[in-house]
C-alpha cells in the first residue's frame, strides 16, 4: 500500500540558526538557516507556519535541553505552534494526553539520541500505531526525524557499529525499526563519522535493501514512500546492492573481514532525486524540473 | 611499458608485533603478526630474510623513532639486513652514499608521515629516478610504502582533505605523486578515518583513475602494475568511476556540494584479487587459486 504522508529523515546536526545568531559564517555555503532543513520541514507541513508540530525527544538522554533547542529554532522560523512530547518510557507512551496530541498534530519530529530508545519504548504501542496509520492514510501528515530519529524510520535499523571495525562480519548491529518504510536502511552523520563500511555491510547482508547514508544537516524528503528529494547543505550516499555479484558474508565466521563485488553508489546533493522503486538517480536540481519529475 | 618489480602500498598502522609482545589479543582475528603485512613484504623480496631492505623515513617528522620501530619489527621477523635512510631534505637526497645504497638494495620501504614531504624532497632527484628505473626493469625489486608512503605511489596524490567536508568541491587537495603507477589514486587509513567521500571526489574529477582505499594494517601486493592481491587484516575499497553517468563536479563553484551517479564499488579482503587493466574483481582466496589466477 502506497503511503500518502511524507517522511523526512535527516542525518543529524541540522542547522538550528544558532551559528547565524553568533554571526558565524559557515564553511559550507549552502548551510544557511533560512533555506535549511527545518525551514523545509515547516514548508512541507499541511499548514506551514501555523502547523501543529510535536517534537518527540524520547531518543535523547537530555530531553529538556533538546526540546528547548527545537522550540527556539522553530520560533526563529515563525512557527510557534510547536509542542514537546517528553516521553521517557513505555508508561509515558501510553499517556492518553500524549496519544490524543499525536492524533491531532500536523507533523511529528523525532529528535536525535539513541535509536534503541525509540524502538524499545514505542515498539508495539498505540502511540506508534497511530503515527504509522496517519502516515499511511493522510496526505498532509509529515513524519520527520533526525539522527536516531532517521535511523529508526525503516524496518531495518542499525543501532551500533564502530566505523573502524565495520569491515568485520557481525560488527554492525541491526534490529527491527519503527517500520514506517521497508527495504531501506538509513544511516546518519554519514560524512563526519565515516560510515560507508557499516552501511555497505548492512546492505551486503540483504541487497534487497537500499542503503541511504545521510550527511549532517542533510535529509531526504520522501513522498509516497518512493520519490526522494535531497534537501539541506550536505550529501546523501545511496548504496544499491542489487547488482552485487560475489560476496563472502554468508560463509564467514564472526569477526572476519567481509568482501563483496559490485555495489552501485550514487552521491546526491540538494535538489537531486532518487526514485526507490525504479532505483533511479535523477539529477534535476531546478525547482520547476524537480516538481515536474515528482509529478510524473 | 609493463613494470617488472612489485609494489606494496599499505594503508598505515601495519602490525609491528608490539601488541603480540604485550600478550594483547587483537579484536580482528586476521591481525596476527606472523602472517601480517611486514612478513609478507619480507617474503616477497628477492632474497626473503636475507634481503637488503632500506627504510626511507623522510615522510615522518620523527624519523629516528620511526626508523627504530621498523628495525625492531623486521628483527622480529629474523630480517636483519635492514638500513634506515634518514633523508630529511633535498640536499640529503643527493648524498652519494644514499644514492649508492638505493642502487644496491633489494627493497625500499617508505614510512608514513606527510606525503608532501616525499614529493617535495624526492621530486626530480636522481634518487627517485633510480627507484623508478629499478622498479620498471628489475623483476626482483620491491617498493613498499605505508600511509603517506602509499599515497605518494601514484602520479595522482591526495595530500589533504578533511573527511567531514569531502563532499564539497575543492576540499580534496591533489598534486603530482612519485608516479610509480598511473591512473590510480591511493588513499590510506580508509576505515578509521572515513575517507570514502574524499576518494570518491578524487575519482569523480577524472573517472579514468581507479580509487584504491586501503584500510589500516591492509595493503595490495601489485605485480606488473596490474594484478593486485589484498594482504593484511582489513579491507580495501575499490572505486571505479568508468560507468559514472551524471556528475556536477565540472559546473560547480568551489565549496558547493558535489553529486554524481553510478560509481562501482568493491570491497576486498585478504586473498581477493583486482586486475586493474580489466577492472575485474577476482574472489579466489585459496593460495593455489591465487597463484593460478596471477599466472594466467
Amino acid at each position: 500500500m502506497t503511503p500518502k504522508g511524507k517522511l523526512i529523515p535527516v542525518g543529524g546536526a541540522e542547522d538550528k540558526g544558532t551559528d547565524l545568531e553568533e554571526g558565524f559564517i559557515q564553511r559550507n555555503n549552502l548551510n544557511f538557516f533560512e533555506l535549511g532543513i527545518l525551514g523545509r520541514i515547516v514548508a512541507e507541513t499541511k499548514n506551514t507556519k501555523s502547523s501543529k508540530i510535536e517534537v518527540i525527544t524520547t531518543a535523547s538522554q537530555i530531553p529538556e535541553e533538546v526540546g528547548e533547542n527545537y522550540l527556539d529554532a522553530f520560533e526563529k522560523l515563525e512557527c510557534e505552534n510547536v509542542g514537546i512530547l517528553d516521553i521517557r518510557n513505555r508508561e509515558d507512551a501510553t499517556n492518553p494526553a500524549f496519544v490524543e496530541r499525536i492524533k491531532n498534530c500536523d507533523a511529528v519530529m523525532f529528535s536525535g539520541g539513541n535509536q534503541l530508545r525509540l524502538t524499545s519504548i514505542f515498539g508495539g504501542t498505540e502511540f506508534l500505531r497511530i503515527i504509522k496509520q496517519r502516515y499511511q492514510e493522510e496526505e498532509g501528515f509529515l513524519v520527520a526525524g533526525t539522527s536516531a530519529g532517521a535511523m529508526a524510520m525503516s524496518n531495518t535499523m542499525i543501532y551500533e557499529g564502530n566505523a573502524a571495525y565495520a569491515h568485520l562480519k557481525g560488527s554492525v548491529k541491526v534490529t527491527t525499526g519503527l517500520a514506517l518504510m521497508q527495504d531501506v536502511i538509513f544511516d546518519s552523520h554519514f560524512d563526519k563519522r565515516g560510515r560507508f563500511g557499516r552501511l555497505a555491510q548492512a546492505v551486503a547482508c540483504n541487497p534487497g535493501c537500499i542503503g541511504i547514508g545521510l550527511g549532517e544537516d542533510t535529509g531526504m524528503l520522501i513522498r509516497n514512500g518512493n520519490k526522494m528529494e535531497a534537501i539541506g547543505s550536505g550529501m546523501v550516499i545511496i548504496i544499491d546492492g542489487h547488482d552485487m555479484r560475489y560476496s563472502n558474508i554468508a560463509d564467514l565466521s564472526d569477526g572476519r573481514p567481509i568482501s563483496f563485488e559490485n555495489l552501485r553508489v550514487h552521491m546526491l546533493s540538494k535538489g537531486n532525486l532518487y526514485f526507490l522503486e525504479e532505483r533511479k538517480f535523477v539529477e534535476n536540481t531546478r525547482p520547476e524540473t524537480i516538481a515536474a519529475e515528482l509529478n510524473r
